[in-house]
């Protein structure tokens, strides 16, 4: 047996909130979503299928209140507005390739 | 910029159902609970401060549903049960370590 990923209470505790933000429904995805590079509102709802605008809406708020994602806008007329990921929020992104590989290994999680 | 955790949509769909299933309230402190080997059930509670009984027996379930976590009966009267990881669970608990160590690097996620 591995020893666990956490050390002690407080990794614990940091580990299973860190799980139920990233695990909010579309919070991957959108991640996901700008783990190219700035990304337009409308891109990263194509990307993922099913996210309605309102969704996006709130969790880019979150996202953004959470310092993993920011706002790029250019001065074009209208303005452009391109949503990126802070270094908080790539660090998070690479942080996922574990559980990347691991959804490889095992595919889609019943139950 | 990192290349993503994922190569193709197959995988983002893979990622993001595997971050809502191990994002549910719970299953992280739940599978960091069984970290250490067969566990009983009061003790997996005793771990994860503010988890009930009756949530910590549906969380089982899906865990057992989903081949994650297996009971182990020791012929004791009255017998014993214990929950321990399966293989499949071995393996998610290590993948979680990226996200351990990205909780230690950045504390409680704001938002």
């Amino acid at each position: 047996m591995h020893s666990p990923p956490t050390r002690n209470d407080e990794d614990r505790v940091r580990l299973s909130a860190v799980l139920e933000f990233v695990g909010r429904r579309w919070i991957g995805a959108i991640l996901l979503g700008l783990g190219h590079g700035p990304t337009r509102f409308g891109e990263i709802q194509r990307q993922a299928p099913g996210l309605s605008a309102r969704m996006l809406t709130v969790r880019l708020r979150e996202l953004e209140a959470a310092g993993l994602v920011e706002r790029a806008v250019e001065p074009t007329m209208p303005v452009t507005v391109r949503y990126r990921l802070t270094q908080q929020g790539e660090d998070l992104l690479r942080s996922l390739q574990g559980l990347a590989d691991y959804g490889r290994r095992w595919g889609l999680p019943a139950g």
